[in-house]
């Protein structure tokens, strides 16, 4: 039988699984709307279903592994996740591990994309990286003296916390000028509305980062500003960043990043330019080698497979 | 005969070296002047025959720990400090081994004071804190589980180089708004300079922090407002840290916090005003436990008592 993990990333739209074996190669998946349910047990209950129908006879579940917005990954809890209908602290690392006997670890989406990055992708070998995820927010994953930095509490890595600007754009959050408004997927939209009635007068509706990146496709100039805008930002945080752990390796991550030179050539350069001397030409700035996978299971799964390779091991294939 | 390592804790202006025992008991210390040596040999040798002489009978020296401006860990070596007649690399590590035989390591000075903090001060048993060291300049030292984060390069923890304001006050590392400009010993100065000149138009000369507290205790307003300023970009900026590390203790460390109610309690409360919600109350700040000890020497002995532990337990007493 083939040893697998399941690695699940609950999503604010979607929660997805895969059965992953050691490899990083994924044999089955599923996925169940998150949105549908506001019950912590039920949405558990569903999935571990879902999960026991992939589990045909060729595969021999080993762990499991869940990444997950506000995941409290000593509690191995959900806790009070803002864009979730769930409410309150879902148990889902005691609940898996009664369902399925098999140990289970959670953490939040974008620690899970570091580590999967580390298990799979460019960050093998890596001691000293940073995973930043640009997305509805953004994350971010620690990784120094080759382990994630998961705080007193589990919850470090808000890079999309830090502020910018301390009067600048309303955060989710209830404070101003967070990271996250103005280089999220929707910062990025934003600054584009912006930017268009700054300049023309015009009123937009409906934008979204990907319409940006159209728009810069075409030679917008308002478009084009508006990805220089976000990488002067962006570029200001990691030099910040870099001067707290002095990172190898920055790997992006997430839908903006498909904006490609738009963003990246800027980023790159604003980067360097706002980096302390003794860091200058040192930092890495990569994309994700999983942006075109299955990113997300991948992370959930490494996750498993990094934490209980010991206990993994001593069972037979 | 008693087991003692030399703490050495190079200044700018002054080098001091203690023989320190495994309780931190410091047993005889002396000293150089730094700025009479531009040559890094002649000091090294100098600094040797200094450590000689305190060594008695009485002693067996097992290790040397060193901190210094612009430390590299992992080559041991300092690194062109900026406010040294030594320039270049000058090879303490190596140099040290040579001539006394003994396990030698050297950091940065603000990572040996969180070394020091979490061997012989209030860090002990702690996994997750940040030491923030005001002065000259303003360092850091974060660790994180516990491990101190010397990433990829050994020259992590600048937070006094983390950008406050873009376009604010010219730094000594030719970039402009870091927390340094701000938060050190001379920023103090400055902060107060300006606010005197803005409100009452007088030019101030030759002012030093100390001068600003001696201010504040006779109820000059300006004096109170520098601490409160200092205080609230001090705030943001632990509060920024704290978004990465999410550490349960910040300890402060150095001349300015001799300054206490006046800067410190405005600090408690911008830091907990611009604190993410998921860190809010949880992170306590401290004075460093070592302030009216001999931090500089306790820092580089527990930063020699930490890394060769194994290798001294072999040896007898």
């Amino acid at each position: 039988m083939k040893q697998v993990v399941a690695g699940i990333d609950i999503g604010g739209t979607n929660t997805v699984f895969g059965l992953t074996d050691r490899d990083g190669n994924i044999h089955a998946t599923g996925s169940l709307k998150t949105g549908d349910y506001s019950d912590g047990e039920f949405f558990i209950q569903d999935l571990a279903n879902a999960i026991s129908k992939t589990l045909a006879n060729d595969f021999k579940l080993v762990g499991i592994g869940i990444g997950c917005p506000n995941g409290n990954h000593y509690e191995g809890t959900m806790e009070n996740a803002p864009n979730l209908n769930m409410k309150g602290i879902v148990p889902f690392v005691k609940r898996f591990e009664e369902i399925f006997s098999v140990p289970t670890v959670l953490t939040n989406d974008a620690n899970a994309a570091a580590i999967g990055e580390m298990v799979f992708g460019g960050a093998k070998g890596l001691k000293d990286f940073i995973m930043v995820t640009l997305g509805t927010g953004v994350g971010s994953g620690f990784v120094a003296n080759g382990q994630l930095i998961y705080g007193h509490d589990s919850f470090a890595g808000e890079i999309g916390h830090m502020t910018i600007f301390p009067d600048g754009r309303p955060c989710g959050c209830k404070r101003k000028g967070c990271l996250e408004t103005y280089t999220s997927a929707s910062g990025i939209a934003k600054t584009f509305i912006e930017l268009t009635e700054k300049h023309n007068g015009k009123k937009l509706e409906n934008i979204t980062s990907y319409d940006v990146l159209l728009e810069a496709e075409n030679g917008n100039p308002m478009a084009i500003e508006t990805f220089d805008y976000t990488a002067k930002i962006l570029g200001l945080a990691l030099s910040n960043a870099v001067c707290i752990t002095s990172p190898s390796h920055i790997f992006l991550f997430g839908g903006p990043i498909k904006a490609g030179h738009f963003l990246l050539d800027p980023l790159q350069k604003y980067m360097e330019e706002d980096m302390l001397f003794v860091f200058k030409n040192k930092v890495k700035l990569q994309i994700s080698e999983l942006m075109d996978k299955n990113a997300a299971i991948l992370g959930s799964a490494a996750l498993s497979w990094s934490s209980h390779s010991f206990s993994v091991s001593l069972q037979k294939s």
